[in-house]
């Protein structure tokens, strides 16, 4: 039960705000630094500030999707000023408290290892990877629709990859009636995406397959549009890379083709902040439960 | 064949160009007034003042989506310059000249009937409304994405309207995953909506199905959306109308209210001009052979 | 309201199982006839005989799906001996009575002229057949399995006709995977074949596009599959003919061919009797509430 | 390459008979043991006696989708009498030949291990099972058609397992119209689940969903609908067990309590036994040819 829990939440944008509502109903008890210019809050969360934290009543720490800088700052949509979580208030807190995190980096690990507390880092999930897909599905679709002059109906689309994101692209852009072509290198992924009722091709023949595509959407983070395989493409071909930065297109080079290429990390944050809020704050209920269940011995 | 006909077209936009082109490669002679910006015309297209404009070979007029403005000028995105289809350029057209438009207004066919000419308004045409009902709900996709912070995944979008535009738009928002709803007042269009797999309601029971949508999209022609319904509705409601002006909407009294009202008129033209365009010149040049053989008295 | 109305029922098969429950549950007094060997049935039902039937007090007769036979006599699954209406039980009925029945022919059309009766039949209905149209296509699903030995997924099906059954038939077929081609006439059915994502061709230029399909399901009630079109297909494709009697395929010149072909009629009552039935039982009901409102004058 | 490779095929079904298209075709050169009641193969398949084999010149031994039996014999469609692959046999192929079979049991393994050989029990391979699932699928399709009296459209369907399966089974019914359910247990399954638009629910928590359901159709290999389940069910509840033998359901308790459930073994081989064929064939052509590879060492 997350009803009666203490949780110290550090900064954050619209997302968090979603989660602060649904702990909120939950019963938990928030203690919010780096929120003073947010006043949509009820008084089960209190708003407080860093410097005098004591979190030592603390079941759980939530940091933003991006969780904090290598500097160890924590930005905050909903302060002026920097937040941070320093390893002395993270050390009073009980030893069953937990830090969740979207993503993790060395700085956070090293804190976390430092005050001897278990680091959660969700964006990592497989659920959450797959609801956040999502999102950046539509994302994609804004995108495109966006930036061509004609439908994505009955348009050529490429998709490279066949995971979390990849599957979910590819369902979107057939849903909206294009002709979908979809790159992978396990002969499993190649089935079922010739089962769902794609075209597959193996990412080894991508000079085949790309050369007439009206789109190709990257999901795959690795050097995939490479120099030859650019030079392959039409240059009426818009190209969106969704994996992370730096994406797995020779953006340069697509440049000087006269390729149009597009690089477009967060979008669950940008097109649905609130969808993706209540992605986090449904997982983050469940790990805070189960978080609860394994402090008494409950675990099923 | 459209191959050797001389084709005047007066004014236009981005869509024209496709026509153009089409009908170029279709091997048509063009003569264009109101193009003076344009350059990128190979040399079967030839740019013309409309002043000193000579129908007399003309086997068929074109003129924007637009039509002519009420005051007799056309709208033309290529040229400074207003450009003007006269009475007495009309007459000298060879008797089974026609006259193709997106749409008609008064001005417009008065004009025809004084010159005694067939007035073709093709956006008026089933198959060109089908086509078009594409690039609109993508534009309704793109609309909505823009204008709310939650996914079209798993929200509960109403669609007003099973017609030419309302049957595309269900189905583009239900390939979304959004729970879609959809109202109609036949009969025979409530069983196939129930039976292409959305649920269906009659449009004289609004109220009581619009009161939790997330989205609502109107495709009538007619004020359905008036301040009896809007007043049952949330105010955190989308609502997109892509009815022609002045909308189904009561847009005063849905901002009185804090509701979210959208007219979105004119989106293949906006979203997609390359591929209305080619809607456009795919009808144009069939409807350009027909002439021909039925002149030919080879009509089938 | 169907509640206290007296409805006299003749014969039929298992769907009229279905309109019994639902217009017992909706409060209607039922005198069955020809149901002599049905024992599933409650008090509110009452079994009688049709030699010495009363229908003074009648608001509503209800035949089979089938009608009545041209000799005059009722079929009903649930009955050795046969049943009839004759015209003199009619003739008492009270004059705001009417005949509902699935199919009508001249024989039942004179009998109700005679009678001075409204004559309803509901199969004609669009509503009706839409519905219907979903037990016609998985039946006609369930054929194609035992009829081939590889998968409709991956395969290419031909529909011709896009009336009430050809949209639900390769709506069917296209969601299980199949390559779907659908022939149609009107180029408003071109253009929506086009948008739902199957391929459209015209039904004048059939030769060019069944030469190779697996599967050809008719749903055009005219000879479509002739001498001249059948010698120009594989002797390996299955022809599904659910065209009515005598459908549209020259079956005899089909087998000479060496062409499997099967007509298949009535398969909602075959693969899916309560389904069926409560279509009829569904729209019946609404039938006779408008009866009642009209009676009543309060028709909206 | 396929091409030249020698290679002897011991008995099998409808399958077998597309994997010799496929091979001949493919330029192999058959010995077909078992098979002298088949007439429709050309010059490059010579039928022999497995009395007499002569295996030393033979690249791979080819064993049907059933493998061997217990005893060692060999089912054959196309021979009376039994076939036999000997130990002797098989000791006199090269070094190099693999042994091919659908399924691998203890006395194969044996056989293999005796000899020496590489055994490749193809059904175990995840491509090879996602598409078998599409024919499985359709068959699951067709068993409900026959075994229900309503439409798959709009009944409630739920299906257990979420692996190569179930996830086509979910799609295919999804597609056919009806609301389905999908009992998995790993969370990155329920939300891959709800992400392609079905409902979700966890196993452990079957009573809740299983007991209004129309249509269940199990595709886990475990103990599943178990006596605690069942009662929970409705009597009227058709359920379709997919998962090999004994199945995930308790029938004898099944039947007891009127429950109609149908253990459904084999369907690929039942409905689409040259799509089938098909899949084994293309398989079997790109190992038989990786083997090649590797024995070139020219792996990739
Ligand atoms: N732009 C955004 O808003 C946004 C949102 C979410 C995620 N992302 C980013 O998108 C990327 C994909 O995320 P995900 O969750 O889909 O990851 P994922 O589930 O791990 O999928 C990545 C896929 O790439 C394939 N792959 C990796 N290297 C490959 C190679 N060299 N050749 C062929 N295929 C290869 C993997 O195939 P195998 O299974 O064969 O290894 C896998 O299917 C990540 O960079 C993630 O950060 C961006
Ligand atoms: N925004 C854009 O970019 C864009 C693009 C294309 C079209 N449009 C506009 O969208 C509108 C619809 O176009 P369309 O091509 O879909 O027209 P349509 O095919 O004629 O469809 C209109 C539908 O509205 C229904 N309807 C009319 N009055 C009604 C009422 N009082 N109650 C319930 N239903 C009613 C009709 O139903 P019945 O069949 O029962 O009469 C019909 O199904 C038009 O105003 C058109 O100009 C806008
Ligand atoms: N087997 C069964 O179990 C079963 C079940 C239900 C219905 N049926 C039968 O199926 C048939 C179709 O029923 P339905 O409800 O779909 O009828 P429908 O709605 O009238 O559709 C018939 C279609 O055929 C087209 N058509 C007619 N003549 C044509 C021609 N010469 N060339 C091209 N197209 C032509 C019509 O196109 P236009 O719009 O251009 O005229 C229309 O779209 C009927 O015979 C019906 O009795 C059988
Ligand atoms: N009837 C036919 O014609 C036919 C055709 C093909 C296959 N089959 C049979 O169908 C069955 C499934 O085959 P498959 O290829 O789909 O196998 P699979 O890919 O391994 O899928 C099995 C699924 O069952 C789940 N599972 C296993 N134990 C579970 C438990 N105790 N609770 C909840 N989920 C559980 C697994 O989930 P996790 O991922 O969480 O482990 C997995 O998703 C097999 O028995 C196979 O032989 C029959």
């Amino acid at each position: 039960m997350t009803e009666g829990k203490h949780i110290a939440m550090f900064g954050g944008d619209a997302r968090q705000l979603e989660v602060v509502r649904f702990l909120q109903e939950a019963g938990a008890q928030l203690s919010l630094y780096g929120f003073d210019q947010l006043d949509t809050v009820d008084t089960s969360a209190v708003k407080k500030s860093w410097q005098t934290a004591d979190l030592s009543n603390t079941d759980a720490v939530l940091l933003p999707v991006s969780g904090i800088q290598l500097n160890g700052t924590i930005e905050s949509m909903f302060s002026n000023e920097r937040v941070e979580l320093s390893l002395e208030a993270l050390k009073q807190t009980p030893a069953h408290c937990k830090v969740f995190t979207g993503i993790a980096n060395d700085t956070l690990v090293k804190l976390c290892h430092a005050a001897n507390r278990t680091l959660i880092p969700i964006l990592d999930r497989d659920d959450v990877a797959i609801f956040n897909s999502i999102p950046t599905a539509e994302g994609a679709v804004m995108m495109v629709i966006q930036n061509t002059d004609y439908t994505i109906h009955s348009s050529k689309v490429a998709v490279l990859g066949w995971g979390r994101t990849g599957i979910t692209v590819a369902r979107t852009f057939h849903a909206l009636g294009a002709n979908v072509f979809v790159g992978a290198r396990s002969s499993s992924h190649l089935a079922r995406i010739e089962e769902t009722g794609y075209t597959s091709f193996h990412t080894s023949d991508m000079q085949a397959h790309l050369n007439d595509v009206n789109i190709c959407i990257n999901t795959i983070p690795d050097q995939m549009l490479t120099k030859d395989i650019l030079q392959t493409m039409s240059t009426n071909t818009l190209i969106i890379d969704l994996a992370s930065k730096p994406g797995g297109t020779d953006f340069k080079y697509a440049e000087e083709l006269g390729l149009k290429a597009i690089l477009a990390p967060g979008l669950p944050g940008i097109v649905a902040p609130k969808t993706a809020g209540q992605i986090l704050a449904k997982i983050l209920s469940q790990l805070l439960q189960q978080n609860d269940e394994e402090a008494k011995g409950e675990v099923s």
